[in-house]
């Protein structure tokens, strides 16, 4: 997700270390430390303005989250989502990375579940590698998940939806739940991202699994 | 599909053992010597009135086709279908039988594809194992096709794939290819089914998947 140019991110980006983390490659393997608790950590790659990840942190405070997003005039808005919340969000981070990178930042099994929400579709079959679903990215993930570490994923995107059905048990994962319009019957739990509430709000369904990785 | 009784559909079928075999116990393992040929052999669990099967079988005459079908009142619509053919339809047959029995009609890797089209969605889930792809059926089906035998499957209804891709996935097969709207970019290669056709017509769409048994 890009916006606009916004001069005044980098600098408010800069002003809060405390939630956007410098330097996460110094605390990988120490993500316990940073929260000061051996809570299960969840990330999710591409994070956007951070609905969802504010949401499930709100909402779930004995979990850690982090919410990866490489963008500084995305990843504001999420930084500013956290301040608006008086005394903060304390099991909540943010990281101004390339979700491709994750293996620099987190140790293997660091990582306790990884949430994928409306990722870019690449419609294109020659651009499928940078699909977040491609086998690439699930190698990736496997690296920072413990074994049988589960990836939640959810789009509006039928193409990408159908493509990564089709990759996660090409990649021998196992789906654990799917849904094909998540909206008919919205479980309690659920956070909507964004994107979400626009497409939902228009009628179209949205998409969403659950897979497990398999130990070899 | 249950139709409306047809006191005359027992003695059609009577009449013409060449389509509907009778006794086809007895010809288990020697569906080649059936046909006369050594062609694939492609069977439908669930034929309805034959649409999809009396399509498939003209449109591909070096395939062999059986549609399986246990009631008469709907199977006799699929062998008037036949009978319409001027020539008739050399490369299908029918078979009046429960599909749950199909180990007593075909050796281990006599069937090559098994085909599932608007199986009945059973939507309670004290139902489920009544489900065309509940584990118990995936099991039978292995029976009956080859290492890396395929499924194909589709269906109007939302829960009965969802449950399905589930299922498919935890009995260890491989989806090969998954659509959630076939009629979006339908295939020239699809025959619709008399279901397909009236809940395409609506706008509804239609679900598709081929999954592969995999060696152990």
């Amino acid at each position: 997700m890009r916006s606009r140019f916004k001069p005044w991110a980098a600098e408010l980006i800069g002003a809060h270390p405390e939630i956007i983390i410098p330097e996460p490659e110094k605390v990988k393997g120490k993500w316990q430390e940073v929260f000061g608790n051996d809570h299960p950590l969840h990330i999710e790659a591409g994070t956007g303005k951070g609905r969802f990840i504010v949401g499930m942190a709100k909402m779930n405070p004995d979990i850690n989250y982090i919410g990866i997003e490489l963008f500084d005039s995305v990843i504001v808005s999420a930084l500013e989502r956290v301040l608006e919340e008086e005394g903060g969000i304390p099991n909540l981070r943010l990281l101004k990375v390339n979700a491709k990178d994750i293996e620099s930042y987190f140790e293997k099994g660091e990582v306790d579940r990884l949430y994928l929400n409306f990722s870019d579709p690449w419609p294109k079959s020659r651009h499928a590698k940078r699909r977040l679903t491609h086998e690439t990215f699930l190698r990736l993930y496997e690296t920072v998940l413990p074994e049988n570490g589960e990836i939640h994923f959810k789009t509006d995107n039928r193409g990408l939806f159908e493509y990564s059905l089709t990759s996660i048990s090409e990649y021998g994962m196992l789906l654990k739940d799917v849904s094909l319009d998540l909206h008919a019957n919205e479980p309690e739990w659920n956070i909507m991202t964004e994107y979400e509430e626009k497409f939902s709000k228009k009628g179209q369904p949205i998409y969403r699994l659950e897979a497990q990785f398999q130990a070899v």
